[in-house]
């Protein structure tokens, strides 16, 4: 294999690329097998059945940076169904004349994802909703007590009543609707679950809990949907904030529990910090389910979608964004190099040609081993015995102590370590030959 | 309240900004107590009782980019003690001289935070690093099958015997010790808590669990710990990676089993995508924890060390950083935006203002409502009624309908409505007093 840039525009460092660096595709499936600590494999668990709903358009039309015109609508709606997220959800035709017209142009479009809308739990805002041609409507209503108080300001009974209307009108109307209370973890217990059964026999098709504020922890989503599960037989939905950096993990929390839909939008955009971003889900989902995730989704169109939203919004893709970040492949310390080119499951847990990535091994820095260095000196055509290779890599670790090392610096002791043990012709030769392919 | 940026390098928007909105301080643990789902109170849990080891001169180092000269260290590590971190972990004296070199350094800074460092589970590396100086070793040995076949190749007798020579022979310098497996989540059972129960008998301080690939969830981390800290006595560390964006809910429901130390860097930086953030992590604690975090930590000195680390290692701090990101306390929503005007914890987990960070209401946008205005208008020293704020909001809308506003374009859009209401005069006069104000 010859050393280069990684494909699929994820940044290049000095190192060692590999597109296709696991031996078989059984090697996916092994290193998920693998361990005592499979997740919980309990009767409720949609682990290996969920379906997402993407509200980049609608949640992250609500992050800061956001201003998306109707092209721009278009396209990121085009590539999301394509990408395979069975639905999108847009902001309510309620915002703005140009949100309502944006709708009704991406309901026309013919995608294959279903196209919801979020509208206020209000007979105005569904009958406008339901005009613009939506698959579906998702309703919201504040249920906390301090959202009652300062937010909307309406009790329990009038919210119940409400919702019930606005159901009923939106069902008659032959379209999906779902019913979801807000900051669902601050609301009291006793009224959410008499409000959720509630909408439950009216047909509601699924009910939604949400974390506006990003306070809950797994084990809180995890009990209030096992415990919501026993209480409405609908699909149950769940949105989550990411304020404490616990969203992803609250969303798998909710499908072991029985969640059956989980809000994304792209690289998590939304109020404030955002919500579950699609990718981190992705990532987090693929390790537990290889198989439905790889069936259902075309990962490799992952990080274009995210490299547009991007530019769109005008963020820097997060250093450290799961998958696709520039260094969640690249592999430094000498004992994990070591270990990566024996087999790199030891130390990925996914696969990143299941991404279209490739993999990436450091090896011009202190912290290198000597296995690492040895596959370098394999890549550029020089001959080296273990011996030879181990005394290479402490000048190279010696060199690494002073000052950050390039690729070349590197690849330059490693030349001229190998010109002293053979010789200027042969080294000569190989080195012109390597040096063409690295730039 | 004048308008103006934000205080402490927060970017700051077109928007509304405010360092101490929270009425008091009671609004902080007003919001902790909301709500029914609090931490599960069992007997186990440390949420309000735990210590950080700070891993960013350790795991940080074997971040892709990170060079970290001798200067650079002693700042971090100066930085992070005054933080106020419980322990710093710095790279074994084996990985090379001046890494021996810098160890010493650090550990004759005479840092409040205890100076431990991370070798590889043998004699040697034991030896070398009792003569650096430090108050403490963490000791390391893969355990995994897939390890022990491809990394080490050691077996589990083999471990056993190692791990209690080399920790007999820290303890019996003086020096504290932790011995931790690799890969916990993928080992064996039975044999991690065989050779956990062993090392605790000869009385190592802390044994530590890694998730070194990033595979677990929350439920696994909670069983795992929860097991373990039946079978021995000592502290629990644990060591999470964030390649499925789980590290810091795992870190959560760790504590909540018991564990005692959890391992972190700042913004999360080391191999592939890293492992816990401190910033995230504090994050979370403290929306549980409020009295305990603010107690311990300096989190004033949160952002200056992010940013610090984060020019050093030429990253740029994600767009959605817990706490420090730029938009992780801007709403933007008319009904969040209006909500937050009465009282900020309606749709805020954590008061900014614990981390000497403001918030940021945004107003020039299509979905802005008239709540946000109305403190525009106010803020700019108009007079206009509530009929007048609403006409004059949906001028605003129409507009961010067609293109991005800028806070200049939606200022002059106010003033020019309050100018047709009242006349040149007096428009002119409070115009220029605020504008003054912004620039």
């Amino acid at each position: 294999m010859c050393p280069g840039p990684n494909e699929n525009g994820v940044n290049g460092q000095n190192g060692v690329s590999g597109q296709n660096g696991h031996s078989t595709d059984q090697a996916t499936k092994k290193r998920a097998a693998a361990g005592p600590y499979q997740p919980v494999g309990d009767a409720l668990s949609n682990i290996a059945n969920f379906k997402i709903i993407e509200s980049t358009l609608r949640e992250g039309e609500q992050f800061a940076n956001a201003f998306f015109d109707t092209e721009t609508k278009i396209k990121i709606a085009t590539m999301l169904s394509d990408f395979g997220v069975e639905y999108l959800e847009l902001t309510s035709p309620a915002a703005s004349p140009q949100s309502r017209a944006d709708l009704e142009t991406i309901c026309k479009l013919g995608l294959k994802s279903k196209i919801l809308t979020h509208t206020r739990c209000n007979m105005e805002d569904a009958k406008l909703a339901v005009e613009c041609g939506v698959d579906g409507i998702d309703v919201v209503i504040g249920t906390s007590s301090m959202l009652q108080a300062h937010s909307h300001g309406k009790d329990m009974e009038y919210i119940t009543r409400t919702a019930i209307e606005v159901i009923e009108f939106i069902k008659s109307k032959g379209i999906e609707v779902r019913f979801s209370s807000e900051d669902s973890f601050r609301s009291d217990l006793a009224d959410l679950l008499f409000l959720y059964k509630a909408v439950d026999r009216v047909g509601v098709n699924r009910v939604g809990v949400a974390d506006t504020v990003g306070c809950a922890t797994p084990r809180q989503v995890y009990d209030l949907v096992r415990t919501l599960r026993t209480v409405v037989g609908c699909d149950i939905e769940i949105h989550l904030h990411n304020d404490t950096m616990c969203a992803v993990a609250n969303a798998y929390a909710a499908l072991e529990a029985g969640a059956t839909h989980i809000d994304t939008s792209v690289l998590g955009i939304g109020e404030r910090n955002g919500i579950t971003p699609l990718g981190g889900l992705l990532a987090r989902m693929i390790v537990s389910s290889h198989e439905y995730v790889t069936s259902r989704y075309k990962l490799h169109k992952l990080k274009e979608v995210e490299d547009y939203v991007a530019e769109t919004v005008q963020i820097n893709v997060p250093f450290n964004n799961p998958v696709t970040g520039f260094c969640a492949f690249t592999h430094k310390a000498g004992i994990h190099a070591k270990a990566i080119l024996n087999e790199p499951s030891t130390y990925e847990i996914i696969n990143p040609a299941d991404f279209g990535i490739g993999r990436y091994i450091h090896f011009a820095h202190r912290l290198t081993g000597w296995n690492a260095i040895k596959s370098r000196v394999e890549q550029l055509g020089l001959a080296m015995n273990d011996d030879q290779i181990k005394i290479l890599t402490n000048q190279i670790k010696a060199m690494a102590d002073i000052r950050p090392l390039a690729i070349d610096d590197t690849d330059s002791v490693i030349r001229a370590f190998h010109f002293e043990l053979q010789g200027e012709d042969v080294d000569k030769m190989n080195s012109t030959g390597a040096l063409t392919v690295e730039n």
